[in-house]
Protein backbone atom coordinates (compact mmCIF):
# COMPACT_ATOMS: atom_id res chain seq x y z
CA UNK A 1 0.00 0.00 0.00
CA UNK A 2 0.95 3.69 -0.64
CA UNK A 3 0.01 6.83 -1.22
CA UNK A 4 1.46 8.93 -4.04
CA UNK A 5 1.09 12.94 -4.42
CA UNK A 6 1.87 14.39 -7.93
CA UNK A 7 2.71 17.81 -8.41
CA UNK A 8 3.39 20.17 -11.18
CA UNK A 9 6.78 21.23 -11.81
CA UNK A 10 5.94 24.14 -13.96
CA UNK A 11 3.93 26.21 -11.75
CA UNK A 12 7.72 27.07 -10.33
CA UNK A 13 6.59 27.00 -6.63
CA UNK A 14 8.45 27.78 -3.86
CA UNK A 15 9.74 24.80 -1.29
CA UNK A 16 7.25 25.83 1.72
CA UNK A 17 3.98 26.02 -1.42
CA UNK A 18 5.01 22.78 -2.41
CA UNK A 19 4.74 20.92 0.81
CA UNK A 20 1.95 23.05 2.23
CA UNK A 21 0.28 21.77 -1.73
CA UNK A 22 1.31 18.67 -1.23
CA UNK A 23 -0.20 18.02 2.30
CA UNK A 24 -3.51 19.29 0.94
CA UNK A 25 -3.21 16.61 -1.46
CA UNK A 26 -2.69 14.16 0.90
CA UNK A 27 -4.86 14.87 3.57
CA UNK A 28 -7.82 15.18 0.89
CA UNK A 29 -6.96 12.14 -0.49
CA UNK A 30 -6.53 10.19 2.77
CA UNK A 31 -10.35 11.42 3.64
CA UNK A 32 -11.66 9.95 0.53
CA UNK A 33 -10.28 6.58 1.03
CA UNK A 34 -12.09 3.61 2.79
CA UNK A 35 -11.14 3.12 6.62
CA UNK A 36 -10.09 -0.39 6.01
CA UNK A 37 -7.65 0.67 3.21
CA UNK A 38 -6.07 3.33 5.80
CA UNK A 39 -5.45 0.54 7.77
CA UNK A 40 -3.93 -1.56 5.91
CA UNK A 41 -1.51 1.06 4.77
CA UNK A 42 -1.02 2.56 8.21
CA UNK A 43 -0.06 -1.01 9.59
CA UNK A 44 2.64 -1.14 6.46
CA UNK A 45 4.07 2.05 7.58
CA UNK A 46 2.00 4.13 5.69
CA UNK A 47 5.02 4.68 2.84
CA UNK A 48 4.38 8.10 0.67
CA UNK A 49 5.67 8.92 -2.71
CA UNK A 50 6.35 12.46 -4.37
CA UNK A 51 6.40 12.43 -8.28
CA UNK A 52 5.98 15.35 -10.46
CA UNK A 53 4.04 16.70 -14.22
CA UNK A 54 4.95 19.29 -16.24
CA UNK A 55 1.51 20.08 -17.48
CA UNK A 56 -1.97 20.77 -15.94
CA UNK A 57 -3.25 17.93 -18.48
CA UNK A 58 -0.93 15.69 -16.77
CA UNK A 59 -2.70 16.05 -13.66
CA UNK A 60 -6.18 16.40 -14.88
CA UNK A 61 -5.66 13.24 -17.42
CA UNK A 62 -4.32 11.47 -14.13
CA UNK A 63 -7.15 12.49 -12.05
CA UNK A 64 -9.37 10.44 -14.80
CA UNK A 65 -7.87 7.80 -14.62
CA UNK A 66 -7.92 7.61 -11.16
CA UNK A 67 -11.87 8.20 -11.11
CA UNK A 68 -11.95 4.82 -13.84
CA UNK A 69 -9.73 3.04 -11.65
CA UNK A 70 -12.06 3.82 -8.71
CA UNK A 71 -8.47 4.81 -7.22
CA UNK A 72 -9.13 7.25 -3.99
CA UNK A 73 -7.86 11.10 -4.91
CA UNK A 74 -7.85 14.55 -4.08
CA UNK A 75 -7.21 17.51 -6.83
CA UNK A 76 -6.07 20.29 -5.08
CA UNK A 77 -7.34 24.11 -6.48
CA UNK A 78 -5.26 26.66 -4.67
CA UNK A 79 -7.36 29.45 -3.26
CA UNK A 80 -4.71 31.77 -4.89
CA UNK A 81 -4.16 33.99 -1.92
CA UNK A 82 -0.18 34.18 -1.78
CA UNK A 83 1.98 32.61 -5.00
CA UNK A 84 -0.59 31.81 -7.63
CA UNK A 85 -3.07 33.04 -9.42
CA UNK A 86 -6.91 31.84 -7.45
CA UNK A 87 -8.25 28.77 -8.93
CA UNK A 88 -4.99 27.29 -10.07
CA UNK A 89 -4.42 23.06 -10.30
CA UNK A 90 -1.35 22.41 -8.19
CA UNK A 91 -1.28 18.73 -7.24
CA UNK A 92 -2.91 15.11 -7.02
CA UNK A 93 -3.27 13.27 -4.27
CA UNK A 94 -3.72 9.68 -5.02
CA UNK A 95 -4.64 6.61 -2.29
CA UNK A 96 -3.41 5.09 -0.02
CA UNK A 97 -4.22 2.16 -2.28
CA UNK A 98 -2.27 -0.85 -3.51
CA UNK A 99 0.82 0.09 -4.80
CA UNK A 100 0.16 -2.44 -8.62
CA UNK A 101 -3.39 -0.07 -8.69
CA UNK A 102 -1.25 3.35 -8.36
CA UNK A 103 1.48 2.13 -10.20
CA UNK A 104 -0.48 1.44 -13.03
CA UNK A 105 -1.25 4.89 -13.43
CA UNK A 106 2.18 6.64 -11.99
CA UNK A 107 4.98 4.38 -13.48
CA UNK A 108 6.01 6.70 -16.10
CA UNK A 109 6.54 9.77 -13.64
CA UNK A 110 9.73 10.70 -12.16
CA UNK A 111 10.11 11.57 -8.42
CA UNK A 112 9.97 14.88 -7.17
CA UNK B 1 -7.18 28.50 12.54
CA UNK B 2 -4.52 27.18 11.19
CA UNK B 3 -2.20 24.16 10.79
CA UNK B 4 1.72 25.04 10.74
CA UNK B 5 4.23 22.58 9.13
CA UNK B 6 8.35 22.99 10.35
CA UNK B 7 10.90 21.90 8.79
CA UNK B 8 14.26 21.04 9.44
CA UNK B 9 16.73 22.89 6.73
CA UNK B 10 19.79 21.38 8.61
CA UNK B 11 18.90 18.23 6.56
CA UNK B 12 18.93 19.00 2.87
CA UNK B 13 16.37 16.97 2.34
CA UNK B 14 15.11 16.97 -1.66
CA UNK B 15 12.29 18.57 -2.74
CA UNK B 16 10.12 14.94 -2.88
CA UNK B 17 11.46 14.04 0.80
CA UNK B 18 10.36 17.13 1.87
CA UNK B 19 6.69 17.23 0.90
CA UNK B 20 6.31 13.61 1.64
CA UNK B 21 7.91 14.70 5.59
CA UNK B 22 5.72 17.35 5.79
CA UNK B 23 2.63 15.55 4.86
CA UNK B 24 3.45 13.02 7.65
CA UNK B 25 3.59 15.98 9.93
CA UNK B 26 0.13 17.03 8.63
CA UNK B 27 -1.60 14.26 8.96
CA UNK B 28 -0.17 13.32 12.52
CA UNK B 29 -1.28 16.22 13.94
CA UNK B 30 -4.25 16.41 12.28
CA UNK B 31 -5.62 12.79 13.48
CA UNK B 32 -4.45 14.34 17.45
CA UNK B 33 -6.76 17.27 16.74
CA UNK B 34 -10.05 17.35 18.66
CA UNK B 35 -12.97 17.04 16.28
CA UNK B 36 -14.21 20.47 16.83
CA UNK B 37 -10.84 22.04 16.21
CA UNK B 38 -10.78 20.32 12.92
CA UNK B 39 -14.27 21.35 11.78
CA UNK B 40 -13.20 24.85 12.85
CA UNK B 41 -10.11 24.60 10.71
CA UNK B 42 -11.40 23.59 7.47
CA UNK B 43 -14.65 25.85 7.55
CA UNK B 44 -11.89 28.75 7.47
CA UNK B 45 -10.43 27.19 4.29
CA UNK B 46 -7.63 24.92 6.01
CA UNK B 47 -4.98 27.16 6.31
CA UNK B 48 -1.34 25.70 6.07
CA UNK B 49 1.84 27.36 7.10
CA UNK B 50 5.18 25.32 6.01
CA UNK B 51 8.31 26.89 8.29
CA UNK B 52 11.78 26.12 8.87
CA UNK B 53 14.56 25.59 11.66
CA UNK B 54 18.19 24.86 11.49
CA UNK B 55 18.53 22.03 14.56
CA UNK B 56 16.83 18.97 15.92
CA UNK B 57 16.94 21.29 18.92
CA UNK B 58 14.98 23.94 17.47
CA UNK B 59 12.76 21.21 16.52
CA UNK B 60 12.50 19.55 19.67
CA UNK B 61 11.98 22.63 21.95
CA UNK B 62 9.10 23.19 19.78
CA UNK B 63 7.63 20.20 20.53
CA UNK B 64 7.79 20.41 24.10
CA UNK B 65 6.37 24.04 24.36
CA UNK B 66 3.70 22.65 22.08
CA UNK B 67 3.12 20.06 25.12
CA UNK B 68 2.97 22.86 27.22
CA UNK B 69 0.79 24.66 25.60
CA UNK B 70 -1.90 21.80 24.56
CA UNK B 71 -1.52 22.24 21.00
CA UNK B 72 -2.08 19.12 18.79
CA UNK B 73 1.46 18.15 17.13
CA UNK B 74 3.31 15.29 15.40
CA UNK B 75 6.75 14.82 15.57
CA UNK B 76 8.20 13.08 12.48
CA UNK B 77 10.89 10.35 12.82
CA UNK B 78 11.80 8.92 9.25
CA UNK B 79 12.20 5.33 8.87
CA UNK B 80 15.32 5.85 7.02
CA UNK B 81 14.91 3.70 3.84
CA UNK B 82 15.50 6.24 1.32
CA UNK B 83 17.73 9.76 2.13
CA UNK B 84 18.52 9.46 5.60
CA UNK B 85 19.83 7.60 8.56
CA UNK B 86 17.30 5.67 10.17
CA UNK B 87 15.13 7.32 13.05
CA UNK B 88 16.04 10.84 12.32
CA UNK B 89 13.72 13.46 13.12
CA UNK B 90 12.60 15.97 10.46
CA UNK B 91 9.71 17.95 11.25
CA UNK B 92 7.02 19.24 13.40
CA UNK B 93 3.33 19.68 12.57
CA UNK B 94 1.05 21.79 14.97
CA UNK B 95 -2.49 22.12 15.15
CA UNK B 96 -4.87 23.07 13.45
CA UNK B 97 -5.21 25.33 16.18
CA UNK B 98 -6.03 28.97 17.05
CA UNK B 99 -3.94 31.52 15.25
CA UNK B 100 -2.38 32.86 18.56
CA UNK B 101 -1.66 29.98 20.02
CA UNK B 102 0.22 28.46 17.35
CA UNK B 103 1.66 32.49 16.33
CA UNK B 104 3.28 32.89 20.08
CA UNK B 105 5.50 29.26 19.80
CA UNK B 106 6.43 29.98 15.72
CA UNK B 107 6.43 33.94 15.34
CA UNK B 108 10.36 34.11 15.25
CA UNK B 109 10.32 31.31 12.73
CA UNK B 110 10.78 32.03 8.96
CA UNK B 111 8.98 30.62 6.23
CA UNK B 112 10.96 27.50 4.49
Amino acid sequence: MKQVIVIRKDLKMSKGKMVAQGSHASLGSYKNTDPKKIEKWENEGYAKVVLKVNTIDDLENLKNKAVSNKIPNFLVVDAGRTELPPSTVTCLGLGPDEDEKIDKLTKDLKLL
